[in-house]
């Protein structure tokens, strides 16, 4: 899922996002007990359609196991109501194969009496919802991508290696983007509604995603380009345009909004739990058991490039030629894993994730 | 729209669809008086949300206009009251031109303020939304797509060359499916909500899409399949599994199950208006002013083809590579088109729909 709206080049479909992003789906079962205690509240709300969403859910594929049992758990508190789910992710969002996962087969979502599947393309920046409509919103490591980008970072890639002003500027872009996402929240859910998020963020620790001790992930994408621009194979202004569009918010500054006082507090919403955790990356976890540096290397770049790749596509220069484009980013990710097959040891995409339960007043 | 789900290769997409298509865009506009005076019912029928679903909209694009200046007339009965839009199709239409036109742009639709703009890829012969809760639907040129194939069709291509036994399964499948259809709406709408459903029908002088007195269009796309058959490009085979999954029904099975005593008339459906109407195939009308033979072939090819494609795409074997039978069906449209420019007179793709206005008691 990506909030980037300009860019010709979406997340990569036919279903390659969620059969290499395991982790992401591990994250997402984690936080099953606080869905179906949220649930539990949404289905008392009144005795209509019971309406739940999905922001930023690019295929669906890593939430759908959550939610085909969450319909089931569903159906047993509220008999035959209408269940109405709706996934939300960007214009560019491969939807056919979201919609051929949640339709087709048996056990599809669909298949369940009652059950009806719809999607959005509107931004979670943005009102996707008429008010008071939703009872139940989920999202999960989406809403780190940010409404516009702030501008270029010096000498790196992602935020999380930007200093001075050029932070400052992430940081403030990411305040005001989470309030923005909290308030139209607000304003979509039902009283009494419950929202379920989870997003990355940077622990007590300082830890984020791909940087929890070992080496750091981020570097490693810029060190990577880096190399590129240095062999001549990219620009200077291809490396400068470059820039994950993203940050990973503190968690006193995900809390900050739903403070008393706070923008989101004011419109309603209450934080019932909030917590960091960190789930290990599953491909670094089975490299400790197995040794194979080889399997390692390539389901780890696999991982890595299902959310990425486009980052790097879209800072390439228009004027190339897609192939071209498509070359040369194919060579970043192979120098990455060779260097990943060469010395294994520290690498790890570890997900840090603050898992929020809101309800609105 | 296709209800074929079988098939993996869809619609033209990338907007080809809309762009090759402006007969049928003609068609939706000729009706906008009766949709206007269906949403000043559906107006005044409670205070909330009001619901609007476009069935088997494709790309959207031949809908736009009028859906963008249907919205508009509703502001001004409804006040600022939320609107939703939903378009419906199958899982392998593109859905990313449907948003990019609804979603982008400063005459979008969706940024008209309190729109908001949603998808769904579960069939018409399905139930597509919650009992009870659409307050108006639209419908054109689709439904007659069938929900499955009755059969192959012996010497022909559409059900419209079919006899004998073969020619009463399809009638008693596009029976089924009519009602099965209006069924669906039924329980789908509220009551005093409002269906705008615009038809592909064969009328009382037995004309039908493409055959209104010249050369019978369907005929045509048979010979030219048939003369591949015979110059060994194509298998037999394949021949006889290139059938068109639909039927054009008559008036009177349209207004069969709406009738006193009919299923959709016991499930509360009303007939307001039904009307069979020609729109002119534009190529046709354009080339009688012109005389420019050339450029009608290209462009008559063009719109025959943003339809039809597909099904002769997918009656070619799978163990062919893709690429030959892209080949294959270019060949076809090319041997159709140069039949066209050598002699234009009588060729004319001309709408025969019939239109109906249903309400829901």
């Amino acid at each position: 899922m990506s909030a980037q709206t300009d860019i010709g080049i979406a997340m990569r479909g036919g279903g390659y996002y969620s059969t290499h992003t395991l982790g992401a789906k591990a994250v997402i079962e984690s936080v099953e007990n606080w869905v179906r205690d949220a649930l539990r509240h949404c289905a008392t709300l009144d005795s209509g359609t019971l309406s739940m969403a999905d922001f930023g859910a690019a295929d669906g594929g890593t939430s759908m196991a959550l939610m085909r049992r969450s319909v089931e758990f569903l159906r047993g508190l509220i008999g035959d109501r209408p269940i109405t789910l709706t996934y939300t992710d960007l214009p560019d969002n491969d939807y056919s194969a979201l919609f051929h996962l949640a339709l087709e087969g048996e056990d599809a979502l669909a298949s369940r009496p009652g059950v009806f599947v719809f999607a959005a393309a509107t931004s979670f920046h943005q009102s996707i919802f008429p008010p008071e409509s939703l009872s139940f919103g989920f999202s999960a490591t989406a809403m780190h991508w940010l409404s516009r980008l702030p501008g270029n970072i010096p000498g790196h890639t992602h935020s999380v290696g930007a200093s001075g002003a050029t932070l400052e500027a992430f940081r403030d872009q990411a305040r005001r983007d989470w309030e923005s996402i909290l308030l139209h929240r607000a304003r979509e859910l039902r009283s009494g509604g419950r929202l379920v998020l989870v997003n990355f963020c940077q622990d007590e620790a300082g830890h984020y995603l791909g940087n929890t001790g070992g080496v750091n992930m981020h570097d490693q994408f810029n060190r990577h380009w880096r190399a590129l621009l240095d062999a001549d194979v990219i620009s200077w202004d291809e490396y400068e345009r470059t820039n994950f569009q993203q940050s990973y918010r503190t968690v006193a500054e995900l809390r900050a909004p739903l403070e008393p006082g706070g923008k989101a507090f004011k419109a309603g919403l209450r934080l019932e739990a909030c917590e960091a955790r960190t789930v290990r990356c599953p491909y670094a976890a089975e490299y400790q058991c197995t040794g194979d540096a080889h399997k390692f290397a390539s389901e780890y770049l696999g991982t890595l490039r299902s959310w990425s790749e486009r980052v790097f596509l879209s800072g390439l220069s228009a004027e190339r030629p897609l192939e071209e484009r498509r070359a040369i980013v194919d060579r970043l990710y192979r120098e990455y894993e060779q260097d990943v097959e060469r010395s294994p040891q520290g690498h790890a995409m570890d997900y840090v994730h603050c898992y929020m339960v809101l309800n609105k007043q």
